[in-house]
C-alpha cells in the first residue's frame, strides 16, 4: 500500500503533559467533525491558503514521565476533554504510548524520570542530539511520514547561561555541542536535532530553543523554518490586544499589574522563582514596547500556584491610566480559562505554518507568526493587532 | 489691530455641560503647559500633519440652561477638573457667559430651560436655522474668526421620526424644512445651520444629524466636512478594542453582557427608555459586526443611573466564551473613567480633524474620523485597530 | 418485613427540574460516602442534635414536563453531577418516574405540560388540593413512610393579587379554597395539602405559599411548621453577609447595584418581566432593611437570561460607599456558581429542620429557618451572620 | 481660666504621616458639623454610652521627619482631604508643628530622618523610654489635659528576634530595658513609656507592641489599656467579614488568594520583604483560623508597592470553592479604598473604647477592641461579626 503523501508527524516534546494530550485529542475530535474553534487558521479567510490538512496530522514525541491515560482522564475531570472523546480514544492513546521516546531530562530532575529517560543523561551533548535525530528518523520511517514538526511543550524551565561564542551567527552549531554545558537547555538540543533532519521547530515555551543566534543561522543555512518563542494564549495576549488602545488613545497608563494563578504542572514548576525568570519576563516586556508613550509605567507579573485550579488559569490584571487634565482612571480584568485548551489549537496552528513556510522555501526564523508568541524571534512589535496584520498579509502572499 | 488668522471658533451645542465645560479649561490647561493626554492628534507620529493649533481654539456655543461656574465647580467636586485651574479660569468663564446664545431646546424641554431658550420654541425650523446662523455669524465676526467648527453635545433625545422624504440624497434640505416635524431632532437644525455657513460640523451624541441622507448629501454638495455619531470613549472602546482579538483567535463568544452605570445628566436622561434606545443601539450592534463568526452571540446592553457616581462612568462587562473542544471560558472587565476627561480630549481631535478635512477640500461625512465613534457615519468597519489604521492613512495622506 | 421507621419521604414539587435532580442524585452520593459539602446541617457542630438521617431520605415528588434521565445528562454536561454518579444512579430514576404525579399546572402554561397534568386544570381549588392530598397519602402508604416534607421548587410565577380574605389569619382557608381565583398560586394549593396532612411544608421559590397569613395560621392550627420563601443560594446571600460589615464600620452605602445572570429555565422565567417581580423585589429589599443607616442608599437588581450559562449563575455587583469626611471608596465583585449544586443541599438542610420542628412540636413557621430564605417569613432580620447565630441557637436549645 | 477636664489628647506616633494628618483635620471637620462617617463608635446605637468627646480631642506626637501642611497637600491632590478643609486648618498644623517632638528612628533609617530624631539614637533604650515619658508629661502640662491615649502609627518595621526573657509576663520590663538589643522595636519602647505614664496605648501597626508578654503584664499591673494589633481597614476586613459565610454554608475553600496595592509610605516600606513580613502573616493567618473546616485551604497574600495609587490601596481576592457533589465554583472582588481615609476613624473610635476601659478600671488587653484588628492581641477569634458582638456586649456591659 502507498503511504499518504500528505501523511504529516507532530513530535511534541513533552507528548504526555496537558497540551500534548488536548493536541492529540483534538485532532481526532476535527476528524469526527467537531469544529476548529480557537484555530486562528481555521478561518474562512484562509480557506485558500494551502495549509497542511490537521486530519492527517499524526502525533508522538518525547516524554520523560506520565502516562497518557491519566492525562487524559485528569482532563476530563477538570472540564477541559469531553469525556466521551476519551472513552473512545482509548487505542489511539495506546499505539501513543507504544511509539514515545524516552525524552531528554534536565540534570536536576534525574530522579523524577522514568529510566529510560535517566539513561539518556548519560549521554554527552552530541549523543543527546544524535538520539533525538534518530527518534525523528525512525517515526518518519515508519508511517512513511514526509512532513513533520518537531514541537517543544516541556514545562519552563529554569534561566541558565550559555557561552558567548553561542551568540555568534557564524558559529557552528555542531562543533558547539563538543563542548556544551552539560545542563544546556533542552530546547536548544531537540532545535538543532531538527533541524538536523530538516524537520521544522517549534518552540512553544520560554525556554530559548532557536533564539540562540548560532542556532536560528543554522536553521537559516538548512533552509528550515523555526518558530518561537512562548505561547501567547491568555493574559499576555489580552495585554496586547488592549495595550494599543491605551496607545492609540494617548493614555498615560501609570501601573498595569498582572496577577496570574495556576494550577498545572507548569505552575508547580513556576512556583520555582528561577524557572519562572523567563516567563515573567516575556510577560513583563510586551507592554513596555506598545507603551512606550507612558514612560513612568510601573508594570508587574506575579505567577501563583494555585494547586485546585488545574488546568485553568485565571489572571488578574490592574491598569491604573490617566486622562485629559490628570483623571485618574481604572480599568481591571479576569481572564479565566483553560491552559490546555488555548494552547492545543495554537499547536496545530504553529505546524500549519511552519509547513508552509517550509514549501515555499523559507528557512530561518518565520516572523508571521509573531501573533503567537510572547517573545516572538526576531521581532519587535508586540501589538497583537499588527502581528496579526502581518500574519494575514503573509498568509495571502503565496497566492 | 490685525485678527489673529489662525483663531478657531470652537461652537458647543451644549456648551455649560460637564464636556463642554471641561473642553473650555482643558484648552486652557494645554495654553499653560498641561500635556495633552488622552488628545489621539497630539502624539508624536502626527507632529508633522498641519493640524489647527489647539492654543487658538476659543470656545463659546449654546446652552438652554445652567451656569458655566457651577458646572466648573461640580467638576471639581467630583475630581475631574483641578481646582487650581478652575480658580485660574473665572474670567474665562465670565467671558463665555456673556458670549453664550440660546439654545433650541426640545419641545418636551419647555418648563426646564431659560426664558431666551424657550422663546426660539416659537420659531418655525426655518426660522431655528437662521437663528443659529445668525449666532454662528455673530461669533465669527465679533472674534474676526475665519475658521470654526460646530460640535453637537447635547443630551441623549429620544427617538422620532422624520418623513421619508428625508432619506433621499436628492432631496433640498433647505426646503424640507418648511413642513419639518415640530419635534424635529435639534441635531438635523444645528447641523443644517452650520452646513450653511461653510462650518463643519461633528456630532459627538446619539442624535441623528449628518446620518439623516439629505443632510449628508447637502455638506457634500456645500463642500463641508460633517463627523459623527456618538462619541466612542468607553465600554464600547473596550468592546471594538477587545473584539478583534476574540474574532482573530476564533473563539466562539456566547455571549457579552455589558452593564453600564452613570450618575451625571446623561445618565438621568437615560433612565428614560426612550432616550436610551439609539445609545444602546449603537453600543449593542458593533459586536455583532466584529463578532459575525459567532452566530450565536448573545449580547446584551444595559445603561443604570446611579447618581453618586456624577461625572464617572463604571461599566461591568462578562463575556463568556468557547475556545477549543467545547472548553467554556470567561472574561470579566471593570472601566471606571470620567465621562467628560474621555470626551473633551475627542472634542479637540474631532475639530482638527474637520479643520483639516476642510483644508483638504473634502466635503461631505469624513470617514477617516470613524475609530472616534459609536455609530460612524457612512461606515461598516468596528474594529478599532483597522478604524486607526485608516486615521493614520488618512492623516499623513496629504503630506 | 418491617419499614424502616426512618424512611422520610421528600416530595418535591418540580422534582424533574434541575435542582430536584441534584437533590434526587445528592443522597445517592452521599449513601455512597461523597461528602456533605454545602449542607449547613452537616456540620460538627451539629453533631449532637437529633436530625433525620439524609441517607434515609426517598425522593418522588410532581412534575408538569420533563424526563429524569434528560435532566440528569443535562447536568453533567454543564459540569454539575458527576457522570459516573449519574451513570450509576440510573435505576434510581427508572423508580422515580414510575412514582412521578401529574403536577398542577398554571392556566397560561397549559400546552406546554404533559396531558396528566393539563388535566388537572379542570379541577376546583378543593379538587386540586384533594388530589395533592391524594398523592401524598398514596407515597407514604405505598412506602409506608411515616414522615415527609413537602417541598416547593416550581418556577418563578407572576404575582397575582388574592382577595383580601386571605390576609386574615382568622379566615378559614379550606373554605376560602371555594372562591379561590382560578389562578390562584399553586404554592399556596401546594401548602394547604401538606399542611393538611401533616406534612410540613418548605418553599424555596418567590412564591407566596405560607406568606398568606391565613395559610400560615393554619399551618400554626394544624401544628405542622411552614419554612420559606426563597432560598438564599448567591447574590443575595453574598448581600446579607457583606452589607453587615459595612453597616458596622458605618460607612455610608450610596449604591448597590448588581447584576445577575441566569442560563436555566429559572432564567428564561424571569425573562418575562412579570414573573421576575417577586424575584427582584425580594433580592432588594434585603439592603434597605440591613443598611437603614445608609439613608441616600441607590440599590438596583436586574436579571438577564445568558443561555450559555446553563445552570451557572454569574452575579456581577458594584458597591459604591464613602467613607471618613467623604473618600469615595468601591467594591466589586463576580459570584460564579452553579444554581443547582447551591440550592440542592439547603433543601436537605431545610428538610431536616421542618422535620425537626415538627418532632419538637413546633407548628407554623420556623423563624429559626431565616437564613436559608431571601425573604423569611415572618422575620425581619435579613443580617445573615444574626440569622446563623439564631439558628445556631435553635438547634441547640432541644439539647 | 479653668482647664476643660474633658479636653483629651492624642499623641501620635507618626503623626505627620498620612492617617495621622487625616485624624488632625478629621476632628476639625467633626467639630464644624461633618458626619462621622466611618466611625464605628459614632453609630445612634451607642449613644448611651459614655465616651469620650471627640470634638476636644486635640492632636499631637512624635515625628522623625515630614512636614504636616505637605502631608495635608498630599492628601488634598489624592481626593482624600477636602481642598476646602485644608485651607482653613493652616493654623491647626502650624500649632500641631510647635509642638511635635522628634521620634525615635530605627537605626537603619538614621540618615533618613531629622536632627532631632537622629540625636534620639545616641540614646540607650532606657533614655529613649525616659525621652517618651517627658514628652508625654509636657503635652499634658501644657494644655493642661488629664487624659491622653498614645497611638503607634509608624511605617511597617522588619522583623526581629527579642531576648526569650521578654516573653515571660513574670519579667519587669523596666529592668529588661537595660539589657535591650539596639534595634528594639520602637512599638515597645512607647508602649512602656506610655504605660509608665498611665496612658493607654494603641497599637495599628504589624509591630509588637503589647504583643509582647512582659509588655501585656506590665499594662495589666499599671491598669493601663493597651489595645492593638494591626488595625484591620481593608482587604482583611472583607475577608473576616465574609470568611464567616463560606464556613456557615460549609462549602470547601480551596483557594484564597489576596492581592494588595499600595501606593503610599507604607507600601514603599512593604517593598521590602523583611518589613512585609509581619504584615502578611496577620493578613494570611485569618482565613486559615475561620475555614478550619476547609483543611486543604491554599491561601496566598502578596502587597505590591504601585506608585501611582497613593493613598489609594486596591486589593484583588480571588476565592476558589467547591460545592455541593464537587461543583467548583468561584468568587472575586475587588476592593478600591483610601488607606487614610478608612484608618483615621478606627483612630479616633480606638481612642474612645481606650479611654472608656481606662474609666472602668480595666487594665492590660482590652478584648473587646478585636474587631479593629488583623492580629488581636490574646483573642483566637478572627470572625468579624462576632467580634462585633462582643464590642456591643463590652460597649453596653457599663450600663
Amino acid at each position: 500500500m502507498n503511504p499518504d503523501p500528505e501523511k504529516t508527524g507532530l513530535f511534541l516534546v513533552g507528548v504526555r503533559g496537558a497540551v500534548g494530550t488536548t493536541v492529540l485529542h483534538g485532532i481526532e475530535a476535527i476528524r469526527s467533525g467537531m469544529p476548529t474553534v480557537g484555530m486562528v487558521t481555521g478561518g474562512a479567510e484562509f480557506a485558500e491558503v494551502p495549509l497542511a490538512d490537521v486530519e492527517r496530522f499524526w502525533v508522538t514525541g518525547w516524554d520523560v514521565t506520565g502516562n497518557a491515560h491519566r492525562s487524559a482522564e485528569d482532563l476530563v475531570r477538570t472540564n477541559v476533554l469531553p469525556a466521551d472523546l476519551v472513552e473512545l480514544s482509548a487505542g489511539l492513546r495506546d499505539r501513543l504510548e507504544m511509539s514515545i521516546a524516552p525524552g531528554v531530562p534536565e540534570p536536576e530532575d534525574e530522579r523524577m524520570v522514568d529510566r529510560a529517560s535517566a539513561d539518556r543523561l548519560q549521554l554527552s551533548a552530541n549523543e543527546m542530539v544524535d538520539a533525538i535525530r534518530g527518534d525523528i528518523r525512525d517515526w518518519m520511517q515508519a508511517d512513511r511520514t514526509r512532513k513533520a514538526v518537531v514541537v517543544y511543550l516541556a514545562s519552563a524551565e529554569r534561566e541558565r547561561s550559555l557561552p558567548e561564542v553561542w551568540m555568534d551567527p557564524q558559529a557552528d552549531v555542531l562543533a558547539l555541542l563538543n563542548d556544551a554545558p552539560l545542563d544546556i537547555s533542552r530546547s536548544i538540543l531537540y532545535a538543532i536535532a531538527a533541524i538536523a533532519e530538516g524537520v521544522p521547530f517549534v518552540n512553544f515555551t520560554p525556554a530559548p530553543g532557536a533564539a540562540i543566534p548560532a542556532v536560528a543561522a543554522y536553521a537559516r543555512k538548512q533552509g528550515v523554518p523555526v518558530l518561537g518563542n512562548d505561547g501567547k494564549t491568555g493574559e499576555t495576549l489580552m495585554k496586547t490586544a488592549l495595550a494599543p488602545m491605551f496607545r492609540d488613545r494617548r493614555f498615560n497608563v501609570m501601573a498595569w499589574e498582572g496577577y496570574n494563578m495556576l494550577g498545572n504542572k507548569d505552575g508547580a514548576a513556576l512556583e520555582d522563582p528561577k524557572r519562572a525568570a523567563s516567563k515573567l519576563a516575556n510577560k513583563d516586556k510586551v507592554l513596555g514596547s506598545i507603551l512606550h508613550e507612558s514612560p513612568g509605567l510601573h508594570s508587574g507579573v506575579r505567577i501563583d500556584f494555585v494547586p485546585s485550579l488545574h488546568d485553568w488559569k485565571t489572571a488578574m490584571d490592574f491598569v491604573h491610566f490617566e486622562g485629559f487634565l490628570g483623571a485618574k482612571m481604572q480599568l481591571q480584568f479576569t481572564w479565566h480559562g483553560s491552559d490546555s485548551a488555548l494552547a492545543a489549537p495554537l499547536i496545530l496552528d504553529l505546524a500549519r505554518i511552519a509547513l508552509l513556510a517550509q514549501a515555499r522555501g523559507e528557512g530561518g526564523v518565520v516572523h508571521a507568526a509573531a501573533a503567537f508568541f510572547k517573545n516572538p524571534l526576531e521581532f519587535e512589535e508586540h501589538d497583537f493587532h499588527r502581528q496579526m496584520d502581518l500574519l494575514r498579509k503573509w498568509m495571502r502572499s503565496g497566492a
